[in-house]
């Protein structure tokens, strides 16, 4: 991902960023359903590298099974780039854990930037005390052997009803989680830094007393104008 | 809505206010699944002034239609009554957004005394610092045109399984959201005023040690002797 | 339940239960969907005793019922053991509630040790100021006659989908709460003070930058090595 | 029950029951979502004899359990009386069988009037082929061990969200199942007689092109004028 | 409508249909999870004349409401246009009926094209023995008193997910029912012919043993030559 | 697979193999909400062929996708070797199709021993008169790209949370599809028709009036007499 455009996406919403990926006939790019463990922290942006899961065959899902250093999940958590945002598809079922704070604290350290599940993470209080971005539906204590295989590392999924490919661009604030199709990540978040500017000018107006009306969308002449003014005098 | 009733109503809970229903035999009154964004500010309460929404139709729904000034979403925000709160029927579905912060920030200057979706609102982060009462099931980033189309202003709905009819009294707390028909609104607060007072009473009973048995309800009649002495020791 | 038992399972979390269950065959003893009302108390462990609620016949439940002191529900919170978890089959139903803020304060001064329910609890911001380790799905104002009728005391129910039999141990943390069966107690709960010890040292590695490669689980020697090297200096 | 009730419920229908229930303040008392195996057959009438499930541990749901001659399930096939219905509380969970041909056809044999599960039966297609009432959710061939122990015969349960206790009476036909207090059977039964009477002249009256305003209800003069001529015609 | 398009939708499947509307980036014009009650029949096409119900509130739905010559069911019924296909917005809601056997005979022998629901008709077995397109979700024996309360005729509503304006196009086979903008309904019927005619060719091809590739679609040359053969020689 | 085995699988149900595989820890391998379109057909016997599909991305799934020869739903179709079973991962939403009619016919012409999805066929009443097994949840008629991206060929998958390997053994029934580890095929077989000839032993007693304590299982010494003489009076 170019630089200027992850510096870009840290600084506006998942909203904005649905509403220009709306624009361009994209209407299913935000994760339904999951929220953030730690919401205090900076905007989650990096590209997708994902796992999938599958239900799981109670005989290939022992506890034995992680000895064997091959196993996706584990081997996803060590090969994962640094910048990465991990996303796992999990079937939206919370019924067991997709990852615990181990795994979790290990992409950390390994350098991710993120982790999203439409399932749940076990170790949850744990979790949320790490200063990384981690999104999951609710919180699950069973291991993911309960219920969910590791079958495929890096290849497209399904997560919270969204079409994620590998080295899509995936952003997280404290509302939720949006996946930005790797070709328009630049001019996606191009155009949602010009538009934050423009909302923050109208919010500010609202907050003033203003009307919504020819304010937002700016029919009228006049808001325009002022946004012209507003953003010079703002250095924006 | 008389002044009296409105102020015995911001010091009553939502849990009360349903038991005196449920005496009248209105048993589906609590707005199903949704929750406060701001679950620290005093009571919500205020008539209904309803919005309905439809399932969105792809052309009837392009961004450009926000342009139309007349378009139900943004009249409805401009149009709703001060003191009113803004209730939508968003036939559950928290897929896309029923408003967004800068809607919901003119709402709140406007006057309006709080705003609920049985769906979800887009720049929840935002929601949830301004000083308003605004309840939803869950954030939803994508704008409303995703799913939703405006379609009708202040008619009866439902919202979370619930029927609200225009002028109804809406009444919410850091638990939930519930509808009081507008005929019932006197009399149901001044008698949630009143077991209020006693459910006070034996809250601090029961934190001294008494039993719930003949007090909650009080069959023994020393119950409500005592009820009688501690009522007027605390003036209430 | 043996006192060491219950000090072992205040030191260990529910997901590590979840997986000492997990080995034993049981894989579905962790309760589904609930969560605290007030998180940050220490671990809720105790033995359950069960309430079963059926759906509610509007003739037998009305307000009138509570003045019957045998009334199931009443009955239950009074004969409740000290040290006892109250556990309640709502069939995952939170339209309405399983109980409110007295009946919560009651169990709390009688001495249990913390209440769940799969539905919900009525009184949920003042519940969620008691230091009682609460657990449900959701608010729910109505009362429980709305839609529940107590029925059944200490008989084996489920909750959130498991198993639970008057006596097994209950456990609650931040997370959410797992059912052991009572003859496996002791040894669970050893078993799992054995794996936290372990997974802290993990942990501790993990942050240091280690890979989880051959550490978790230990199939390096070296790591068995760190591992009682690090137990003996901390004193574990 | 009366045979009198018993003949009179042979001959109407679910709908018309649910009405004079409804009439009585009960709303609750379809069993929701459970479907005929073999729709062509007579009403099903008869009292309810109810068997308990909770969720299984698998400890004590091995295939062995059977052996057990007191084993609930079996217990309550052998015990049910002739003339009764057995009912099944699956708790609405229909990925494993509540039980399969073998025990229906016992109860068929031993003279029940028929079965109901909210959740599945297995061998359906051969309990198709049975002269006998039997209604479920879906089809479920997982033996009921893999999610289900039997616990409890003939308590008060749940089945299908309506409250069944034992001896109420229970009425199947095509559309589905209603379970009537006991203590209203007899005065149902014959106004559910009498509304049946009225609902044939109503809708021989509108194949033949009559308005329903005035008719269904009866507000106009005449159409109580023409009921009661069509009644003394048609002889009921 | 104009009376070609009518009869061309006669001949073509609600699945061409949405292939249609699909094409004209309409992707949620099938009203899902509905089937037909009696699916031998012929298609039904029809305009759309709608009601729309919201929660009901105890108060204002006893049996006695139904005097009211103007309750809105009733007048409903009685005001469809012939040729029309009523359709109604249950919110998904089958608990309770939509309406029930006199109600449908009677839009029967008004001369409406069918009736539809996202809930459920009571008198469904009755109901499946009139030659009428009736479609729903279940069966649902109680009366819609129940959940439902009628409150709008012909307006905007939602029916299963789709978006349904009165004058609509709507038509039904024994996959489902899908509606068809007014404005599109004669471009759409008419493609839908000419899509007919070539899946009937390509399914005849494909059953003699063809490989779809190539042929479906016709991105072989040949494909078309021998589609435009065929289309001679069957005169279609 | 063994022919001896296929003609074994032939001839027993899906209820009586989902005890076999419990009998060997397998507990979820029953595909749940999936039905037969045409129940009157011999048993679906094959070695599983999967399909993935992910949730649809607009600009990925237009119309003109299917242009592509190497689009997977076709190239699948094409390839999917003769007596296998077509499976497809749909995610288990039915809101738009898995495939249509002429797909399916192709897989039946190719020699295919069935197709199953957790989702929806579209033409489903013309697949119904196909004399080929193929399941489904229920009838879906917007083509497959509103919802499904079909991204994968022959991987490991889930189907109705069960999980699905290739070269699994599938066998359907007018009950539905279960799923037999492809190690495990021949002796689940082998036991299912030694599992098989008793139960029909059992059920022919039970329909003489017989008691199942006893019996089933055969834990009266008497049973198992008669079995044996009854078995080599049957020649089985």
């Amino acid at each position: 991902m170019n630089p200027t455009t992850k510096q870009q996406l840290m600084g506006v919403s998942t909203a904005t960023l649905c509403t220009a990926l709306f624009k361009r006939g994209l209407a299913h790019q935000f994760i339904q359903d999951v929220r953030p463990l730690n919401p205090g922290l900076p905007n989650m942006v990096g590209e997708a590298y994902t796992l999938r899961y599958m239900p799981a065959r109670e005989d290939l899902n022992t506890i034995e099974v992680f000895k064997n250093r091959e196993h996706p999940q584990r081997k996803a958590v060590e090969e994962c780039p640094p910048g990465a945002v991990f996303v796992i598809d999990s079937r939206k079922d919370a019924r067991a854990a997709s990852a615990g704070g181990i795994l979790v604290a290990r992409l950390m350290k390994r350098g991710a930037a993120g982790i999203v599940t439409d399932g749940g993470f076990r170790d949850s209080p744990d979790i949320a005390r790490l200063p990384f971005p981690v999104y999951h539906q609710r919180p699950a204590a069973p291991t993911n052997l309960t219920v969910h295989q590791a079958i495929d590392i890096n290849v497209p999924i399904g997560c919270g009803d969204a079409p994620v490919f590998p080295g899509d661009v995936v952003v997280g604030d404290a509302e939720g989680v949006v996946v930005i199709p790797a070709h328009l990540a630049d001019e996606v978040a191009a155009e949602a830094v010009e538009m934050t500017v423009f909302e923050d000018f109208v919010q500010e107006k609202v907050m003033e007393g203003r009307s919504i009306l020819g304010l937002y969308p700016p029919t009228d002449e006049q808001s325009r104008v002022d946004f012209a003014a507003w953003r010079q005098a703002a250095g924006r």
